[in-house]
């Protein structure tokens, strides 16, 4: 037959997928603005400015056949050149542009890095919560998820990790800020876990290598997210302008190898590989011509900032529990009965749309995706209050 | 270590890939009015105009968060509707719009076919000459490359391809037009494979797939390109809109799988499950929308044509080899020695990039990308008479 594992993925769909799948037919059901769908990562925010800008300017300015047709493998060199520049000055790391792979977004940086680098059988350190497609990731790419546990409030505790870490380690994964806890890892944090994998890596042939995945850059409410590079030699950057930009279904995004890396220059060989391999080469060239223009901007960071404080003002006023994003576009709460699929579809009774944390390697826990339109907001606080109530 | 394999991969590089990085190189330094690149199938014809009415429409009149936001994962369903009329009204074939699936392109329209239905040691038969990307694709999907042979023009011959399908055979992967030959396989010639596909699934749980790769459907000079799944019921096409309209470096095609297909959903929850796995989800949503407008379309195929007539001219008269194709944009013209990779060095002193036919599966060729500016074309015939001449 056809292969059962694609098959199987195929048939499951993501908890988040499923969730946006059954909205867009509830929507049809009972009219759009009755369903409080907060399942999915989509930006609500619009991109900035600039994007339409640049986007009408090369359209205007450059000859179409120029302007869509292919880029080298890697991306077009200028666009290259320009995120090591903006890496260097922006966080005065060392980078060269030969490193820097365009990637068509999030989920190709993760792919890409990890077919790269993994080999059959190697572990991939992830603290918990992560973004549920990781397992299906690292997997698919011949490794194994090891979740390693955070501190009570999510927050990265190298002693906690460090059990964790063995052998076959090949890599330790984290996202700052974080989806779906909303946590920014310190200076400390990132310092304390560099500082573990150079203990780790003594005597390795290959030291563990640091991936920092890192789509909401620039979505923090004041919190200072450390460069990793600046930390730890062996790491990369898998960066993304889908949510920082509110470009997420036009899948543009980076990988930057640091060029302190053990064997940098094979590793980027072994990321120019799996981008062939996988299908990944040239990304998409409009998009990349424009993130080249916004490196660094961000769509309207108050305008989520105004969510996340309606929101996590009324829902611990309603008796809910969590703890306030730093970052990031997700509230984190936690299920107040302990079979949080239960929750989330006494939820769904109320059009609330949650997802539950079972995915993200956590249990007990609900995500709700704040970057909605505020009206959506302000509309669903009854339905969250009258959802707790049944609770009393 | 890192992959090795994936290192091995990024090393190689592909020829073609090579060629077009030499070329930039070359360019820098003799200037590119005179380096003569015939290696990539970069359209040089610009996109027809609608690409950019309808992109400048796009972005003036949708509200930016919902036109660069997320996708459903196979796509926009209206435009996988649009695709599925398309194809309903155009050539005649059952098509669903849940059987279709939105992609970034045909790499990753291949990429996710393979790895949907392959199953380690499966053998996929491919009829030379071939991209050279699909022994990649295959492999990276567990899959086994089988090269058959056409005729003595590159025409399809079912009964050549007979003797190499097996138990292990899982699909025939066809290319018309074709790259490199230009040969557009005829209705007889797709009939007559259908019929050994029947006879060879005969008693088989599953029978064996006839997956059609058709990035160069719209550009002949005059051929007609069958539908393979009028003919064959366990089809699937994978389709790219690079070429056609002229979008290479956008990234968007699809995959359309016959609902005639055996366990046509299983086959579709596969597909969906392989793009998740491989990170393939949503497609570029812009251009989902600019296609979905602008299907049957082509760029100016006339402008083609005067660059294979002058070409193919020019080159019979100084005496080289070869078929006068019938659609795509290359030229393939045997080598006047054995050894193509020394031809395609000799050609370089002229600064002329050919592609050895090598990786295409057949030796004793040279690809010529005739895609480039009328001009090329013109200001390279001195060239390469005077490589003929060495031959003489």
């Amino acid at each position: 037959m056809y292969n059962e594992k694609m098959i199987k993925l195929g048939k499951e769909r993501s908890d988040i997928r499923e969730l946006f799948e059954y909205a867009v037919e509830r929507k049809k059901i009972v009219g759009s603005e009755n369903v409080f769908d907060f399942s999915l990562g989509n930006p609500g925010v619009p991109a900035p400015p600039s994007v339409a800008a640049e986007t009408e300017r090369l359209l205007r300015e450059m000859p179409a056949e120029a302007l869509h047709g292919y880029s080298s493998a890697p991306g077009i060199y200028e666009v290259r050149a320009a995120v090591a520049d903006y890496i260097r000055s922006q966080f005065g790391a060392p980078m060269d542009p030969a490193l820097v792979y365009m990637t068509c977004g999030a989920s190709a940086s993760l792919t890409i890095v990890l077919n790269a680098v993994l080999n059959a059988g190697d572990e991939v350190v992830v603290p918990a919560p992560f973004f549920p497609e990781y397992r299906v990731f690292i997997e698919q790419a011949g490794g194994k998820l090891v979740i390693a546990p955070t501190d009570e409030n999510f927050r990265l505790d190298a002693t906690l990790l460090a059990p964790y870490i063995n052998a076959r380690t090949r890599a330790v994964l984290i996202n700052s800020p974080n989806n779906p806890s909303g946590v920014v890892y310190t200076e400390g944090e990132i310092a304390a876990l560099s500082q573990l994998l150079r203990e780790k890596s003594a005597g390795r042939e290959t030291p563990i290598l640091l991936l920092a995945d890192e789509p909401y850059r620039e979505l923090t409410y004041g919190a200072k997210v450390p460069y990793v590079m600046r930390h730890y030699e062996h790491s990369l950057v898998l960066y993304s302008f889908s949510k920082s930009l509110s470009l997420a279904g036009e899948r543009i995004g980076y990988i930057a190898v640091s060029p302190k890396c053990h064997g940098a220059r094979e590793l980027f060989s072994a990321v120019c590989g799996a981008g062939r391999a996988l299908g990944y080469v040239c990304a998409p060239v409009l998009f990349q011509r424009v993130v080249a223009k916004c490196l660094g901007q961000s769509s309207d960071v108050e305008r989520y900032r105004q969510n996340r404080d309606l929101l996590y003002g009324a829902l611990t006023e309603y008796g809910y529990r969590c703890t306030v994003p730093e970052g990031a576009f997700y509230l984190f709460v936690r299920s107040p009965e302990p079979d949080t699929r239960a929750f989330c579809r006494r939820a769904r009774e109320h059009e609330l749309l949650l997802v539950p944390s079972d995915s993200f390697g956590v249990r007990g826990y609900v995500r709700i995706s704040y970057c909605v339109p505020h009206s959506v907001i302000e509309r669903s606080l009854p339905a969250f209050k009258a959802l707790m109530e049944e609770y009393r």
